[in-house]
């Protein structure tokens, strides 16, 4: 077998292993480098710096539920309940990604901290689908006419106990579903025309 | 002049002041003591452990926007308005708190961490003002009806951005008014009938 092509996604994948094992204050980039079976300079070639491997590694991490939503933000039919199914895709992620990982989970909570940049981008994706059903709902007459990043921005403010890593804790509790489709419920209601 | 008489309030006044010059970790309950200039036997007389007076002065400390918020919630005239004007007052003694004393801001989040029985029992008391602003509504033909305990916790969870200390550094940040209003008005029209 030839060796493998050293690709950014293969040392991605082998940061991701190394920040679980080690933690993100004791992994280097030589551990990445050991893993990978290659020298730290090559690492270097493609990631030039410690922090830029970080960021990067925090990106894909953040990103990873951006097709699935996407898809669902894109859907045919009425916008609310496209909403609805986007908030609870959104929901379902991050408790996913919380609940079977928590060590992973923890780490990668350091690095949002660190890369306060990559987390603005990735919130702005966010809301930049939540604006696009926002509109269709409008021009299909089913939402009263707003602003649609305004209002986007305030469905996303709204329902932050859901999707905001702060509250990760929450997220297991009895009564959780019933809180969620409560607020669901009231932000649907303050859009519909 | 006569020496003072002894009372919860006075103490709980000094554990204040100790807390804010000592921080959370080292004061102690002979502090406070001395702070008053009685015995640390006199201050257990009414506190009957550290725990017990941490938790009162955190309680004491959750507790003084209440009064505020309640002449608000039984104000007469129309329920969305006063709803508006309860969650405006609630930002705006959270904003006060955390930015006019940050030191003592982050000792009591500390001690929140520790009294999380404190928490939930102040969390209800204004989950309860809301219910009856939101009851109110309903009786007023002014809002649908709802169940108002589970309507008054979703405002509660939709506004978290705006009174829960997690997000304290996002208050002086620009751009944070227009995003109260524009959940307000999201929560606010999701209320109406």
């Amino acid at each position: 077998m030839p060796p493998e092509t050293l690709t950014p996604d293969r040392i991605l994948e082998a940061t991701e292993d190394v920040l679980r094992r080690f933690g993100p204050a004791k992994a280097t980039v030589v551990d990445v480098a050991r893993a990978l079976g290659v020298s730290h300079g090559s690492v270097y070639r493609h990631f030039g710096s410690k922090a830029a491997l970080r960021e990067a590694v925090t990106e894909r991490w953040l990103d990873q539920s951006h097709a699935e939503l996407s898809a669902v933000a894109e859907a045919a039919g009425p916008a609310g309940p496209r909403l609805r199914a986007w908030l609870t895709a959104l929901f379902a992620a991050k408790r996913r990604k919380s609940g079977s990982d928590p060590e992973l989970f923890a780490t990668y909570m350091v690095l949002v901290g660190e890369n306060s940049g990559v987390v603005d981008r990735h919130i702005e994706t966010m809301i930049e689908q939540l604006a696009g059903i926002v509109e269709n709902g409008i021009s299909q007459g089913e939402f009263r006419s707003v602003d649609p990043a305004t209002a986007a921005r305030a469905v996303w403010d709204a329902t932050n106990r859901f999707h905001d890593p702060a509250y990760a804790a929450d997220w297991s509790r009895p009564g959780i579903d019933a809180a969620f489709d409560a607020v669901c419920e009231l932000v649907l209601r303050g859009l519909h025309a």
